[in-house]
């Protein structure tokens, strides 16, 4: 194994090697809600990214993305968000790091409520308030408030990416606004 | 029951009333962790009162009390919270309001691991990050902002509310700082 | 209050007295959504009791009530559990006793999702599976075992307790299944 | 990537692939508890398994292991359950899959509390009852269920796998009886 040396040390992979894993192992991931809160801790409206999806049409999505090699869970959860809402959002981290819900993505459709033809992976869902300004980043053509009885509207659900719909009316559920 | 038709209303209780319904039916309390976390949510301190205790000397304790009649959840914390660190703490209620831990105090010694000769309350326990400016109020002496390893001191523990010191380790548990 | 000291030893309360404390302070409650599951966990079949309501007409209602003065909340939710299921239904209650959600019943409607005209309650919810035999006692004429998807279909959903129809809703969630 | 077309289909990695993998990205872990409860659930014993450890000393350990591409948390709990405890076990798996801990395990020592020189693991941590006959399996040399004292006396926890060691604490204080 004396050609994989260099990355050995960085974590790094050549896409062609993070496709080959991709079908070898589960991969670890974040799925992030991210919110608005009052004063009383209550959610009042949940940041959905739109983004042009795989087939060619636009979906709304969450913060997500995947855990890397020696990163700790809560520098992943803050990369991400970073990454899809900019460096100025403020997000406020949970003291604790139990998920309020594991979603397990397979490839193959219909062994969860989970679907992603890219990988199997295990993801830690959060909720996570932000209180900063937040710009849509990258590929991401917008970034949307919505209430929490929006986001579980049968239209807005219809307009998610199928797991991050589930996730959302999992957040929901969890404070009590479901 | 002409003789309370007007507290009925305000949901207030005389003392020696409150005596008699402590004696009958189980108090609900909210127990409060008040801590300082840094930019990636780890707790960096915790706040303790420091207070005249029932015999005579000083105990650290919690942000602790009773909910009221037709007073939800969320407004308990807050106005305990106020009552205990000020108007200008600032505290950061969860978005979701399952406790870290249910507390069954009892006055009969030996039930559980919480005793109040009090009454018995069944406490929801939250952990609950503070932004802002923390004063010592009513009959505290002080408030005290401990490292997550201080408060796992014995000799901290052995100062604490007995209750209290519990709830402060499960805290720390449940933040993985124990 | 010398003409109470008798009760007081027992916490048991005369029905008026009852009444009276109800418009006092909350109640503490458990609410159990009891639940058929297989060898991997998975919840196969939700119970539901049928039950006639205070309008005269019949609700699917969940097994719940009140803690008494001076009872842990495990044998409160065994007690219950026998109360509403009879004496062989054997419950597997949880080795930890977060609730999966809190519910806060309010005598005003509108307060938060769950209503309930007779008192203030707040109430810890746990899913209990049960492996026995489950009958009905009581006043209840029916027990149905549902499976998830029922029991989310909007007309079962209309069929129950208000709350009830919340609690059991965010139980699927908890459980992956909604 | 032809040369990988065959075992693309099943997940399995050759001992040296898997070596290079986990120093790539995160492995997905299970760690279980495996307790003894009594007819109210609580905690009267944990399961512990006695194995020779990397110093050739032995070690006390949980049940624990890898989560395999393809296969859900639920499979894989039953899995290392069954490999660790034997066919008869008779697990009484959770029916909602949040974990009550998360565990980060680190190849580098001092990034969090857990160690692992083999890899970067992010472990999910569950408390499950067995109601049946377990047995040690494999190289385990024994198997001893102590009692929650036991388990958090200093003594037995300095004889575990500093992980399972923490793991274990947040357990028992998960359950009430730390």
């Amino acid at each position: 194994m004396s050609e994989v040396s260099q990355d050995d040390i960085s974590g790094w992979l050549p896409p062609d090697r993070l496709e080959w894993v991709r079908r070898k192992l589960p991969m670890v991931y974040v799925d992030i809600v991210p919110v608005r809160i009052d004063a009383r801790g209550v959610v009042r409206s949940v940041g959905l990214l739109l983004r042009p999806n795989r087939d060619g049409g636009l979906s709304r999505s969450l913060v997500s993305g995947r855990v890397l090699f020696h990163e700790q869970l809560r520098d992943a959860i803050l990369r991400h968000i970073e990454k899809d809402l900019g460096p100025v959002s403020l997000p406020r981290l949970p003291s604790g790091l139990q998920p309020f819900t594991v979603a397990e993505y397979f490839p193959t459709p219909g062994v969860t409520a989970f679907h992603d033809p890219r990988h199997h992976a295990v993801s830690l869902a959060y909720i996570v308030p932000v209180d900063g300004d937040c710009q849509p980043q990258q590929n991401a053509l917008d970034l949307a408030w919505l209430s929490p009885m929006e986001v579980l509207d049968p239209v807005v659900q219809a307009e998610m990416v199928p797991g991050h719909a589930a996730i959302v009316r999992a957040a929901m559920t969890h404070c009590g606004l479901a």
